[in-house]
């Protein structure tokens, strides 16, 4: 299971392979051999079409023999089923179980894990029952009104997940519902949102597995000191997501707390309590069920041992072809889809700090290259913007499009003849086909070089369960390339250092007066001079 | 001008010293020969601090010398004087002047190029006049009532400035006054932004130079009919920001034009009639003019010939030396300020736009890279993100920090005896010293690497006249890299080859019949399949 990534069969396989890639600018390249119809894998209702993916048969033959070689698809079945893999082996490290799959497995009689499904459906269950309050209205802020506005506090997995469903999923949100996110330590963030807001009518969920993190007990503290001035009791609209027997598990000081659990890191925690408790206020339990059934259908469809039946697993390799064999240092992840406006940047956190990593699962340094820099904004705003450089730049970016059949709202109109919708997937499509086959011309400031690679993800629409698979093929697609790089995707030591070195700085502000902190006086003095 | 920058005596010198880049990590790495001190640029009322760059006094003096050699500072004086610096030697090309700075020299009797500073000035007073007409209460909507909202209707260069800009500054705006943003083709963008608004309170800004932008239109088509079914009159709620002469420079269609000129490039428009539309409209005339204020004081700082002295030209030294010489492919702007969220985006358009480019200004190949990917996401968040990668990944990113000693709505508290501020600074502080310095460990998983390079950008606080010295300084940090490298920085001709694939995937959709499409059908069949 750990043996030397590089030194298997498959892996000096693809070494040869990557020698000759196919050339998607050659006449007639895209077409040949039927690729664009052969080239398409279908899993749970979403689809990946990587006909302008510079692969040919015998490399999806050398991903194969890889998965096989290196048991993927076994390892991910043991997550699933409890195995302990958030570890290094001798090292001290986290030793967690690893099941935010669990969070979802709530649809049949046997999930793969009994302990952890049990767990999350009674959070379910919890949720279920506060919600039916709230609608009910025999739940209500100390003033007596209806709760009409959350306010999630969090930062980190307990913010850049649920924002990211939350903006999906807008349209969705039931009369009247609307959240609002509070994550910076930045004071202004916090004043910002409680700018705009009518507190009587405001629920605040306050989420920290840890019950500890510095920038949310801080928010949590001027949000609370909003509600004393206007004479609210802060008790009879906060509620915590956090673990059991954390500092923040205290009847006291909140309506209810939900539960998160060890086995299931912040940046995987979006189907947990984490996104539920916000997702549930705010689009209902049916729409909340829904979503959380996508995902799992997801997970199931991560299990295929067929490569090209697979897609999470497919898309990580693809992923891995691009990074480690063509050398291309980031991917760029551009939904074609207004509502995905924030979902690369959680994809850049779930992927960066998981696969952020230099050491191997058995404490070695890495050979080969990690996870790539992730990044992303909409098209077609992009196009208006950084995709000169994806086009004519010396950088070489492989991106990943997402897009959709159809609109959220229903509300389009036809202009020259074709839909909005329409004109967005043709644009969706042809810079697929402008990036990999380029374009000749006299003028040297005209020509396109071609051969930059491109996925296209299509979903027939953005709606809860939509989105749920989206969020899983994405949450498998990471673990898949970390097993693939033999290291641990689920802890994050490299944030540690940050922290401590924060502190120094502090006691500095407190006054502290400490020789042994000359560097960091003579920092803060120069940025205060 | 164009000689062969690799064969330059500064570039190889440069070179020699990239062999043996300063050791950030060696003891007292940071403290030696006073580098913290020294090591800080002030320009225009912001400060620069790169002593945890990877330099020393010798790459500085090998940067003056590039600069010197390939004369910088007078192509950048040239620029602001009017110079026909948009175009390829030999080659069809734009041909044009290169005047964003002309939007802000409104404060001298002689500003560097008189006749684009008269129109600058002639566009300021029509807006001006306008604005009080709407501040009286003597211009309103249809039925009569004031306008609060503007809805900006633009994409590229028309939204990502204006858009960052807004909310930078929101904290500024008139009371009850706010903008929305509609920029996406995808009919969802609209429809959102409809959602939530009073049409009858709504005055809407359309822009586009050419009057031709395909997404612009239909969503100005969209936004004009729910003016009608609300029966309102869009003659008395629409102006236009566009070209003399545009199809939209029409006063049939439009309460007011105000233009824009071939010689300002859309990523470069922010400060022009694009910006100052919208940014008048909420934050009022003064607050704008403090703005150009600001951005002026940074263009003429950019002007200084001392490398050391001249922020813009140094902060694109760094990057070149990080790009070029230590080879790495992207740069990540973290802003410790959660007005600046989306700063990072506009600076990615600015940037990979103007200097994605492969082609010289002689309109030969480039030997060397040019422009980098540029991302990012304000700080703390991203410290509980993607941050493992930047400590503990095998891609190295150097980092451009931007921070501010005051918060903007001084609604701050005390936890754990330090400010929210303070915490934010002390974060910013620690994440540079950490990447910098890196840590030794017994267990593997908890060393970090250091020498991962960064700078600190710093200002008093964000207000109007901050946030102009900030876009200038980047605006011509760029202009700078695309001098060095050789490139237009101010054409995009890149953006053509998905433009004209995109119509012939319209034409299909249309039901248009043509044998010379059968790539664009197979794939059409397959997305929709």
């Amino acid at each position: 299971m750990s043996k030397d990534t590089r030194r298997s069969g498959s892996w000096q396989k693809l070494e040869n392979l990557a020698q000759n890639p196919y050339d998607l600018c050659s006449e007639d390249a895209l077409r040949a051999d039927g690729r664009i119809g052969s080239m398409i894998c279908r899993s749970a209702g979403l689809k990946l079409m990587y006909s302008t993916q510079r692969v040919t048969e015998p490399v999806l033959d050398a991903f194969q023999e890889f998965a096989d070689e290196h048991q993927l698809v076994d390892r991910f079945k043991g997550m699933k089923h409890g195995d302990v893999i958030n570890r290094i082996v001798d090292w001290e490290s986290e030793d967690r179980q690893v099941l935010h799959t669990s969070c979802r497995d709530l649809f049949s009689e046997y999930p793969a894990e009994p302990e952890s499904a049990r767990q999350a459906r009674k959070e379910m269950d919890k949720l279920k029952s506060f919600l039916v309050q709230i609608d009910e209205g025999s739940l209500t802020g100390s003033s007596g009104k209806p709760f009409s506005t959350m306010i999630n506090i969090g930062i980190g997995g307990s913010d850049l997940g649920p924002r990211s469903i939350y903006e999906a999923l807008k349209v969705f949100c039931l009369p009247g519902r609307e959240v609002k996110f509070i994550a910076n330590v930045d004071p202004d963030d916090a004043a910002q949102v409680l700018s705009s807001i009518d507190l009587e009518q405001t629920l605040v969920n306050v989420v920290s597995k840890s019950g500890t993190t510095l920038e949310t007990l801080t928010n949590e503290d001027i949000v609370k000191r909003a509600f004393v001035d206007e004479g609210l009791d802060p008790r009879q609209h906060f509620v915590a997501v956090t673990g059991i027997g954390s500092p923040m598990d205290n009847p006291a000081h909140y309506l209810r707390s939900f539960y998160m659990f060890d086995y299931i890191g912040g940046r995987y925690s979006a189907t947990s309590m984490v996104g539920c408790v916000m997702l549930g206020f705010a689009v209902g339990f049916e729409n909340l069920t829904e979503f959380l059934q996508g995902a799992h259908e997801m997970d199931r469809a991560a299990e295929s041992t067929d490569v090209r039946e697979n897609m999470p697993l497919l898309l990580a390799m693809l992923g891995i072809w691009n990074h480690n064999f063509l050398g291309y240092p980031s991917v760029a992840v551009l939904p074609y889809s207004q509502a995905l406006h924030r979902f690369p940047a959680h994809l850049q956190q779930c992927d960066m700090e998981s696969n952020g990593k230099s050491i191997t699962t058995d404490g070695k340094a890495v050979q080969i290259k990690t996870g790539p820099v992730v990044w992303g904004e909409p098209g077609t705003n992009g196009q208006h913007a950084f995709y000169q450089l994806l086009h004519q730049g010396t950088e070489i970016v492989p991106v990943e499009f997402i897009g959709f059949q159809n609109c959220q709202y229903n509300r389009d109109i036809i202009v020259e003849k074709t839909t909005s919708q329409q004109k967005l997937m043709a644009n969706l499509l042809a810079q697929a086909v402008a990036l990999a086959a380029g374009r000749d011309h006299q003028n040297p400031n005209r020509r396109f070089e071609g051969n930059r690679p491109s996925s296209i993800i299509m979903g027939n629409k953005l709606d809860p369960v939509t989105m749920g698979r989206l969020l899983s093929l994405y949450e498998a697609k990471i673990v898949y390339q970390g097993f693939s790089w033999n290291i641990n995707s689920f802890d994050q030591e490299g944030v540690q250092l940050g922290k401590v070195l924060a502190m120094r700085f502090l006691a500095l502000m407190r006054g502290d007066k400490n020789d042994a902190l000359q560097l960091e006086s003579e920092l803060l003095r120069a940025l205060e001079k």
